[in-house]
């Protein structure tokens, strides 16, 4: 019997839509795996969703990922799957990949680690289809490898894997609302200003720079996205206030995690994460709106064994 | 009386387009300048431009970028300036803003230095706004830093400079065909889709990891451009052939040097990069299109006195 821990993860990081992603610490997904003699892969148990999710192996990013995985071994081992859902879906903080992943590693492990962490990824995709639709691996890749990552381009897959700046800390936090990740595909355009553009790839390619030179203050000057975040932040009623909170506590930068309705915020250290923490709880509890708080490093481990 | 040689340099190196520019080693222009007694700024002469630059002081990129430069030191010590093209004009490699910096930088030197480099892009740009109608620095700033160099942001200007991997080197080629900026500039949509946004912020983002990490193979992979280059390339007849032939070559990448025609390839060896300019040539040659090649490492130091 084997458990893994995969984390949750923040998509997009602002200036990288569709091609950025990072691990935090917590929270996360368990996923246990082991053999049956069934010749089948089915979930035992899910916890901790509310009895929200199907019991049915094909419709489970985790349950997906791990046939996805057999299939390629061309094995007809069968697997016994209890998944343990700690954190909340339809968060933007990469819950669907989270399974996804925890259910691909663990299933590894079992079978004595044919494939490494990179080549666990497109199974881990393969789930992840399920529930969004696509191929996405800007949640999956830095859930799986931890740190903050690059997805450069698709065909083939070409993940990059960034420097993570010592004193880069960062505060999540979860409003208990519902944004469905179709309504913050759709309210996107399709077109966007050549301007848009120009003022995105300086501030992505200067965000890598810092990563790599360790020089926050640069990073905080390039935290700006033109391509999606107007478009989202019109979906959250307290973004405004949330952000203004993160500011004013020193935050060096605010945006949305993924499609939302999740937010999050960079600090330069752990003290001021977690009164940025506080300020953006806050504000939201002066709205009466319910929420989670997460404040930590980038997890630069990825999924784990526990 | 001090002489300054400024170098060509290429504007956007295919993934970042109006955001990066790299210093190449020539061709470049000089300037020369020494005090006078008539309080103005003046032109003395213009040698290489076949006769075809204005000699009024405020029509010519190097001594409005001189003047530039004494209005905000409240001067009125005037100069006579010698401007030697030594590269052609209207050819993409950055020859208006060559001229621009050698002027200021020159100057500078004259009046013992009160300015440093990064100070002195501000007069360059003032200068380079008389040839192209506005402030780009994507020109300006490596030809006057050197390396490669992205400009973050405008307001207020942020420029970084980048890493230049060891091994890279640069093989340029300028067809003798008229490319007029402004339809280069116009023949550019509005608005581009959302999707070639993402594509290219995923690519600038790995050519930034690639500098910084001496990886020419993701270099090679990054080096694709959805926003400038496939409508500009409709403007430059020969430019499938000319790229077939870098590619054939072993170039690692190859595209148009700012608003054309010129076009440049990265190779990973001084050999190849000789051998990719032949090449290149060549293509020109059997289509009877009068061409200048120039191979070189990037040029990390930027303007030089002489």
């Amino acid at each position: 019997m084997v458990t893994a821990f995969a984390p949750a993860s923040v998509g997009n990081i602002t200036v990288g839509f569709d091609v950025l992603g990072m691990a935090i610490a917590n929270p996360g997904d368990e996923v246990t795996v082991q053999f049956n003699d069934r010749k089948e892969v089915r979930i035992v148990e899910i916890t901790g969703d509310g009895g929200k999710l199907p019991l049915a192996a094909e419709k489970n990013t985790a349950t997906v990922a791990i046939i996805s995985l057999l299939q390629h071994l061309g094995s007809e081992q069968g697997m016994d799957v209890t998944i343990h859902k700690k954190m909340p879906f339809g968060s933007g903080l990469g819950s669907s990949s989270a399974s996804a992943v925890a259910g691909a590693y663990a299933a590894n492990e079992l079978l004595g680690a044919p494939f490494t962490k990179n080549e666990l990824i497109t199974f881990a995709l393969d789930g992840e289809a399920i529930a969004s639709g696509g191929r996405h691996a800007d949640n999956v890749a830095p859930c799986m490898l931890g740190g903050i990552t690059l997805i450069r381009g698709y065909n083939p897959l070409d993940i990059i894997t960034l420097p993570v700046p010592d004193n880069l800390h960062c505060s999540v936090i979860y409003p208990e609302i519902e944004i469905l990740t179709k309504a913050a595909r759709e309210i996107l355009p399709k077109e966007v200003p050549m301007k848009d553009a120009i003022s995105q790839i300086g501030n992505i390619a200067g965000f890598v720079s810092a990563l790599y030179q360790n020089d926050l203050a640069l990073l905080s000057r390039c935290m700006s996205d033109t391509l999606a975040e107007p478009y989202r932040a019109t979906l959250l009623p307290d973004f405004e206030k949330v952000r203004n909170a993160a500011l004013y506590g020193g935050a060096l930068s605010f945006g949305i995690s993924g499609s939302g309705p999740s937010m999050f915020a960079f600090s330069d250290s752990a003290a001021k994460a977690g009164q940025v923490g506080e300020l953006m709880k806050k504000a939201l509890d002066r709205q009466g709106v319910g929420n989670m708080v997460f404040v930590s490093k980038v997890n630069e481990k990825g999924v784990v064994i526990i």
